[in-house]
């Protein structure tokens, strides 16, 4: 009769994935299940750059949580975490404290700044539907400011993102695509905005096939995006953008700069005292925190090495998702009393950025190039897949991208 | 072969039907008319609190003026005019000049703000499509700021309107219409929106029967309206409003106030030297100005008594679309060699103002009162009159408010 608790912490793609399968593989009377989460709905993060940009409305992106679990198996708390205590296996809420038997952390990524000066304050971030709509409404305001003022002032129209690499480039294809409307809309000629993707690194999109950046770089230079590549961010200010490229610093004046260049950890885990590196916790292979056998860790929280590159795999929802899943299997064992563990490996079936509508460019199936409408249609798949595993074909027909041609 | 000049400054209610009129009365070989106005568009001024609330897109608000005139019979150049100088019959525009035989002004209002301290610098106002469009952006920025703040502001949240005459209601009962949706789109419960009407008069809608006025305030106060009425506004800063009632003093924080509690001529009339009276040409009897033959006034720059109570006639489209079908009538005589002017007298068919959709108050056929739904539904044949009178049943398809129950 001693039901173990499970308290999944996070209802990004690690927790909620890891609280349906859950659902779906426990009975009733095996174990107390409690899912936490700041807000009452789950939301795909891998489509905010789209509710940023304004091509997206938010409500395509969240999903209310009652709707995907089981309320009967399945306890919803909506609150805050303040702090995670391990030694005492608590969960501390900003209204309550929770007490764990297992704990799920799936508590996502948050920006990592590096330091550079004034970019915390004065640079917005991609990361919560809440950050994505603010984005959507500032632009909004600027361009309908800029035309209502005698001293018109550019900063208004110059868009700068900061970072060339996954996130950095599907948010500019979307601003790309959405520049056009807003300038209809405001009355703004286009010629006035620019739009400016600033990346650090000597290419855009390191770490993807050449063949593929260049295609990129080509389709979104071809709407209009200028690059400024091995450039240094070196501060943000309300209304410019400093820069050192080729040993020379330069200005941009703006009140837009989004910072996609990196994420970290939720640094609740920091607090947490789990050990880290780079913000994340270097989970064992069955995916528990080192020294806490009662912790797992899902999603960007946790850092695994990819044995073939000796590097750690980069974040993604994909992985989240696997790992959720194997998380789930794994919990059922211990809950039934069995202490054998699986180890876990990612599955990576592929990589697809988004260029705007209809476009994009990826590698499937281990070493298949796609570019174009066939890449775009398999990232439109890929996501559907998610929705089917996560709230079966009635969740992909209300939520899916099911419009391959637009 | 000496046809004259006619220029036309301004292309609102007065300036655009001047011209239509014109072009349908006199022969291309009669006059060259001009007519002048800042943007390439006409817009219906009497809707454009709709377009500040978020209740109506602005491009439902204008219309291109060169869809609305031949341009075989009218030149439209699309300027600002910077002086008028009557003593030399010329106009000057930020990049040109023109000369005139006859000149109608119809340059419209601009916010008069009795020198309230911070009123000029802090508060918004409806006056064009640009800075409708800018206050809905900005309560809209505003909105969604307040989810993605830890501290949270309540000033974004608190709206004030001053003035509770005619487009000061007119204005809070679109946004008492628009909140609950704002409220959906950005996660904000409604119950932290406050919506404030500041009045300094004892009563809001001075001049209007009470009983209408207590249906008004009735129906706005049901849908979350607050009203300080006798409460003078002493200051406006960035974060609040102080006003005085009952000699005390009170303060709202609040980032948005829309001041709609008075208006002007356009102050280009005052720096051309035209006798005026509150910023307005107290014209003659044919609507030309004092001491000036070739100078004729319609709409908001023209001040005319009511003989009856010896008052000014409040400014209205109603009024600028009479002046304006009469001064084009008298300008044809001019043309045609006819010294004899006709007389100005405006037939007031009726006021009705709109307390949102479907709701209205009014007085109608000199003394029949309106509420309500009829109330609102004569609102909309005014405003498709209009477009009939302007762009023929064509224009009334693509821009009239055929909707009567909505
Ligand atoms: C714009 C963008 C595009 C991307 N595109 C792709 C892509 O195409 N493919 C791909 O595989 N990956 C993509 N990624 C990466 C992917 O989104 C992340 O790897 C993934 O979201 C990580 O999932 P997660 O479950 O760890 O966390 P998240 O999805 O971030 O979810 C974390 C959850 O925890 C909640 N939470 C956070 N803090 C607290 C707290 N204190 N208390 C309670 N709840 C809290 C949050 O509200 C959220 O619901 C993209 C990322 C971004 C930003
Ligand atoms: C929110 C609101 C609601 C209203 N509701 C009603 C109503 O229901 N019924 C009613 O009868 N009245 C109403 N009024 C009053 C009515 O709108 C005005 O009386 C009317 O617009 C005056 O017409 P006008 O032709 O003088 O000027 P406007 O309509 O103001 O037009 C002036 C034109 O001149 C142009 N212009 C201005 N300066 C320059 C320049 N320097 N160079 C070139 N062009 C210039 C402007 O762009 C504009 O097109 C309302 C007013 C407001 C603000």
């Amino acid at each position: 009769m001693n039901n173990p608790n499970i308290v999944i912490i996070g209802a990004g793609y690690g927790g909620i994935m890891t609280a349906v399968k859950l659902q779906k593989s426990l009975n009733v009377n095996e174990a107390n299940i409690t899912l936490v989460n700041k807000h009452s709905y789950h939301y795909q993060t891998t489509w905010l750059h789209e509710n940023a940009a304004g091509t997206l409305h938010h409500d395509r992106t969240r999903m209310q949580i009652n709707d995907l679990i089981d309320t009967s198996k399945i306890n919803f708390v909506q609150d805050t975490v303040t702090k995670v205590q391990p030694d005492d296996k608590k969960v501390l809420l900003e209204n309550g404290e929770l007490s764990y038997d297992y704990l799920v952390v799936g508590l996502g990524f948050e920006a990592a700044t590096f330091g550079i000066q004034g970019l915390k304050e004065n640079a917005f971030t991609i990361s919560s539907i809440n950050s994505a709509r603010l984005i959507r409404q500032h632009i909004e305001y600027n361009f309908a400011k800029y035309n209502n003022e005698a001293d018109k002032k550019e900063e208004r129209l110059n868009l700068v993102v900061g970072g060339a690499g996954f996130t950095g480039i599907e948010f500019v294809g979307e601003l790309a695509n959405r520049v056009p409307e807003l300038c209809k809309e405001y009355d703004v000629p286009r010629e006035k905005v620019r739009i400016i993707n600033v990346e650090a690194a000597p290419t855009a999109l390191p770490g993807f096939d050449p063949e593929l950046v260049e295609y990129a770089m080509n389709s979104l230079e071809a709407r209009g995006v200028e690059f400024k590549i091995g450039a240094m961010i070196k501060e943000v200010t309300e209304d410019k953008l400093i820069f050192e490229k080729d040993e020379k610093r330069e200005e941009i004046s703006t009140n837009t700069v989004v910072w996609a260049a990196g994420v970290q950890g939720n640094s609740l885990i920091v607090d947490a005292g789990f050990e880290t590196n780079r913000g994340r916790i270097p989970v064992r292979g069955d995916l528990r925190a080192p020294n806490y056998d009662d912790v797992f860790v899902v999603g960007d929280c946790a850092l695994i090495m990819n044995e073939e590159t000796e590097r750690p795999y980069p974040p993604t929802a994909q992985i989240a998702i696997q790992q959720a899943e194997h998380t789930a299997e794994n919990l059922k064992k211990l809950v039934q009393g069995n202490n054998h563990l699986e180890s876990f490996t990612p599955e990576i079936q592929g990589t697809v950025a988004s260029l705007g509508h209809n476009d994009a460019i990826g590698v499937v199936f281990d070493d298949k190039k796609l570019f174009g409408w066939s890449a775009s249609a398999m990232k439109k798949l890929i996501d559907n897949r998610y929705l089917l595993k996560l709230g079966g074909i009635g969740l992909v027909l209300k939520k899916g991208k099911l419009n391959f041609f637009k």
